[in-house]
């Protein structure tokens, strides 16, 4: 049986605009123990991504909002340390949404079984995961990219960016990635294979970006919004489709910006140019997951699609990592390494 | 042959803002003569329609503007008064696009036939025409609208509107309208079936909106923008679709609204309602123009489908007429009758 203790963190009060490390609390206590059908789960990998910043918000969302005083919440590879229902043994590693703790139980549902040695375990937070299946789902059902498209992603090193980039790619697409500072760019172009790559801390960006797509942009996947968002826009094609999947640029916000008031504008835009503009979350197309672990597990197998992990250790830097996180200080899938 | 003179209506000058009577100018000239091929036509019906506040811009969209000098572009139903073209004979009747004038030669080449015993002629500029197929596509395509959804559309009394109206009600939604004063919201309900009318001239637009959607909306089908937009958009439901056909509250637009710019606000509805926001033409679907004509035309033999015209009399008065056009003056398809 395990350690007594289960470190955990709490969402200690809710952020006014940027996250600080106040609003995080470690806390520690026993750890749980697993009633008749359930399971002891003992976190290995802790998953950090931009829509935990939604969570710490009361405001109304796609999710509940995490309490005052409760765990943060967050998808996790654990493993099965301890077993009282018939599906799980002791050494099972499973995908998990136990939070930012090291130790929880489950009444087994919603955890799936993870194959150690099909693909390090935790691509399935990954690649493998919700970030991949974002990429893959936004672009099979909203961005639709086309041979000979061209199509723009935001965040690009990240783990949809990344995976956006190579499936337009394998789709017949100029894909054009935008990172933050020149060895984000260089691994867009040297590792991920995207045909460019434009830097969003550059003054001139939207001159870059025009650059970069001499025939416009047919797709852009939208996650960041802000400047990037701004240099797109007159850079859309007729028939244009903007999946959006995120704003982390706007996360923060405590106001709107000043004016005008540039919607009359974009539904301009959206009427002269026929552009379809469509918000969306992974778990909207939840009956795709089986045909995307399949076709994305076999293009990572081919070394087709590569992936980049950002690993920190201890549960006790997670906020950090996590507020570094929605400034684009990760490179690659934010990752904490907790057991 | 006909009158040696035709009268035309020509851009004057480009608009500023609203249009003006000096924007626009009657000109009469020698009548054109029919080529080997061509047929000369007789303007019957002149259909104006809000699209054409854009072609007197200079600005880019998805047609090219009226010439300074030129004649107004328009659909028009003609008689064919002479024929040097196999596929026509002079009695014809036609559905062309011969533009704000008396006479007109074509090549053949987009005229369509019309049969005077199946249905009125000029219904060819209205219900089963363009705006009848605005409706009908903006709705199959992207509106999509299932039994029991809640449908708003603005300018419900056009052709536009109350063909979106009534075609949501046959798919088994609840259809609200939107209209400018107490006739036009009496024939919503009395005339065009929806199930409630709000005066956009209300100062509580926004609460009068809301409840007469008590569920919320799910299709809004876009054709004014401005305060109707703003009434809608909290109201939104999740997985809402927006067909944007028009946004004849900006058309006379000089600058944009101050702010705060609600851009941002409008994206992050987009991702956490998971909103679908396209534009769109009526020619995008040109395809799906047959199926069109044989559903409507049965719509309307049996009585399910309404249409109300707004008809003027003599060329010379185009001009006031369309200018009342983009002020809402009109009570249903505005036709001017020329011949």
């Amino acid at each position: 049986m395990p350690a007594a203790l289960n470190r955990r963190i709490v969402l200690a009060r809710r952020p006014e605009g940027e996250p600080t490390p106040d609003d995080f609390r470690l806390e520690t206590g026993p750890a749980p123990e697993p009633g008749e059908g359930e399971v002891l789960l003992r976190t290995l990998w802790l998953s950090l991504d931009p829509y935990m910043r939604g969570r710490m918000s009361a405001a109304k969302s796609y999710a509940k909002p995490v309490e005052i005083g409760g765990t943060m919440e967050g998808g996790t590879v654990c493993e099965v340390a301890a077993s009282r229902n018939d599906r799980f043994r002791p050494g099972d590693v499973v995908l998990a949404h136990a939070g930012w703790q090291e130790w929880a139980v489950s009444d087994g549902r919603g955890l799936r079984q993870l194959d150690p040695a099909a693909a390090p375990v935790q691509t399935a937070l990954g690649i493998l995961g919700m970030p991949g299946m974002t990429a893959y789902t936004g672009l099979a059902n909203i961005g639709q990219p086309k041979p000979g498209e061209t199509l723009v992603v935001a965040a690009a090193t990240g783990p949809v960016g990344s995976a956006v980039g190579q499936i337009a790619k394998l789709k017949g697409c100029r894909a054009v990635g935008i990172a933050g500072g020149p060895d984000k760019c260089r691994a867009l172009l040297d590792e991920f294979g995207f045909d460019a790559a434009v830097d969003h801390r550059a003054p001139d960006l939207a001159e870059r970006l025009a650059e970069a797509c001499p025939n416009g942009i047919d797709v852009y996947f939208e996650n960041v919004g802000g400047p990037v968002w701004s240099a797109v826009f007159p850079l859309l094609n007729d028939f244009a489709r903007v999946p959006v999947c995120g704003r982390i640029a706007h996360y923060n916000d405590t106001a709107l910006p000043a004016g005008p008031d540039r919607t009359p504008q974009l539904f301009g835009a959206v009427l002269t140019k026929r552009l379809r503009i469509q918000g969306f979350i992974v778990w909207d197309f939840a009956a795709q997951a089986k045909e995307f672990q399949t076709e994305m597990a076999g293009w990572i197998r081919d070394g087709r699609v590569r992936y980049r992990e950002d690993v920190v250790e201890g549960l006790e830097n997670a906020p950090e990592a996590f507020m570094g996180l929605l400034k684009g200080h990760n490179f690659g899938k934010l990752l904490v390494k907790v057991g």
